[in-house]
């Protein structure tokens, strides 16, 4: 097992990552204040490690919680029934709530439980390597507005993440390659090697190997713990986590949350930026072309998807977290391993990658 | 004017006390980041105050929304309501949501200033008696949940509290009273000195003194100030500030949010408070006596409504927030001036006093 911290003085915490650590009931146990735990997973998680993840609580005051499956769930209704289900059960303020899930079930979980009693104990126990690599890590918790995802939320640090590299055995290929579009993610904004290193082993992450993927793990959580450890609130350096992501929000929304998986609309996204980037004269040919050849290989889209098209795109990404007096903040690239957050750029050129960068539709 | 600060670092604010404050544009200005400003009211202080708040902020980008009036509209549809108008207008994270109304208006606001986009700017504006001395200072936000009172919610703290003394002309005496339950908190739990000014000056504030309504606000929010400065997320003495409220909140949601003014549950509860403090041997017959006289005086109940029975105040005050592994945690008093967080009393003790304590029901 290898332990990371994040940084944060008095909400610091450990990101522990290594192989069958769902079962390790003494690492799960040594975060809890209180004898009440709620686990909350979803209905796919649930029949493969709950049992398995529960049996560390035994003999506490445990329930659990199935949520559904996919990004659609991810709303104030959902929000509200976790809130509903601690007040029937009289959990109180010294209560944790575990994340047993992907990014969607640890959003919801920590959202509540940064709200229930305004505030209890989060521990994340990230299962998809999205969620491993980036959700579960750095307090941003948050539930979908039909206008906006990610649009209601809060800041609320866990007291641990606990990354069991083991349980991505049972990932569908789809949900792999989704939670390697954040790791290509850290090597755009800031660590060249990591890309270099992707470009090497990118077929055996997707192959499942689990030295690679513990490697890929680390090293993403490391890139994800300096970046909230050096501005926990988003004020600044923290934005270029998104690069990316505002268009691939507005693709989510655009198709209807859960369409297109978290990861693959970021994979879009970060091309997108790419595209953009080049013809700011930021970015050359060749490094884009290195930029889309990785994402390929990775099992993840390159364009937009051809249902939306770019006006609405455009309408879409000004509802971001980012936007500023009315202009769209977007991160863009340098190089590969440099990013910077702009409005600086010519709104024609936009609009041009947007068309541009959609797929062609579907023969008739 | 005077100013206090409530210090708390970086998140350290300016609690501004005086008449005609709402006119004073440059005042309520200063603390904008953005163009984009929300006033969100109540149907009752709307036809009021809105229109000459709104000329203060004249030029921006201005949006207001009007509220139902009531503790029964602090829930978390109406939290959705004003998030959904915030991203229907496309307000970003510069915008700022001022809070013009009472404790109701304050703690939704508040709660919708935290979670929108993950926090966005908080201005109060307090327009009620206890809003001013108690509710717009020190971050605490929230929505009831059918099952308990502000058990949805967030840590907030505002950019600046503005309390115009002036608005309170306009008051119900019942919302005068409301209030002064929460300064005799004050008096009750760190400040024997206010509690006997109170004694000398109950009529004037109840005719609406401007000058002694001044005085009490201001030494109300210092007390304040200083109780939250030293413990901002309540991990200790802050709990002391809850005199009265489990028994109060318990009455609130026994009798339906909005039966009774929180700071009449609130009185009702600082007398059990007392009345069990003094079964404990803490408190002597004659500051019981005190208490209840000064109480009455300020034209707030002593005893709890008839409609509720022991056994479910009981079964109600479980769900308070400072119940800790199944015991309800109460603030008692050793003095008039000095109070305790205790789960160290006598069950039967506590069940008598629920029973003496609720008032005889009305002649049929």
């Amino acid at each position: 097992m290898r332990t990371l911290t994040v940084d944060l003085g008095v909400r610091s915490y450990p990101i522990h990552i290594g192989s069958g650590l769902i079962d390790d009931a003494e690492l799960l146990r040594a975060s809890l204040r209180g004898r009440q735990v709620l686990i909350v997973t979803n209905e796919v998680v649930a029949p493969l490690y709950l049992e398995r993840l529960a049996r560390a609580y035994a003999g506490l005051e445990l329930r659990t919680l199935v949520l559904a499956d996919g990004e659609a769930s991810k709303t104030l209704a959902t929000f509200e029934r976790v809130l509903s289900a601690l007040l029937e059960w009289r959990f109180d303020r010294q209560a944790a709530l575990v994340a047993l899930g992907g990014g969607v079930v640890g959003d919801i979980t920590g959202f509540a439980a940064a709200c229930y009693q305004r505030g209890i104990d989060l521990i994340q126990v990230p299962t998809t390597l999205l969620a491993q690599v980036d959700s579960s890590v750095g307090g941003k918790t948050a539930v979908n507005h039909p206008a906006g995802k990610n649009m209601i939320g809060a800041f609320h640090q866990p007291r641990a993440v606990i990354a069991d590299i083991g349980v991505l055995a049972t990932l569908a290929p789809r949900e792999v390659s989704a939670g390697l579009a954040e790791v290509i993610k850290y090597g755009l904004i800031r660590d060249a090697e990591l890309f270099a290193w992707l470009e090497e082993n990118i077929e055996r992450l997707r192959a499942g190997d689990a030295t690679a993927l513990a490697l890929a793990v680390e090293r993403a959580c490391r890139n994800k713990a300096e970046v909230v450890a050096a501005d926990e609130r988003e004020s600044g350096v923290r934005a270029l986590l998104n690069l990316g992501h505002t268009f691939g929000h507005a693709i989510e929304a655009g198709l209807g949350y859960g369409e297109w998986l978290h990861g693959e609309a970021v994979a879009a996204g970060m091309c997108m930026a790419a595209h953009l980037s080049a013809r700011q004269g930021w970015l050359g040919g060749p490094e884009v072309a290195r930029i889309e050849r990785l994402i390929e290989r990775a099992g993840l889209p390159t364009r937009g998807p051809a249902a939306l098209d770019p006006a609405h795109m455009l309408e879409l990404m000004a509802v971001d977290k980012k936007v500023r007096h009315g202009h769209i903040r977007l991160v863009l690239l340098r190089a590969i391993g440099t990013a910077c957050v702009s409005a600086d750029y010519d709104p024609p050129a936009l609009r041009a990658v947007l068309t541009e960068r959609r797929a062609a539709p579907a023969a008739a």
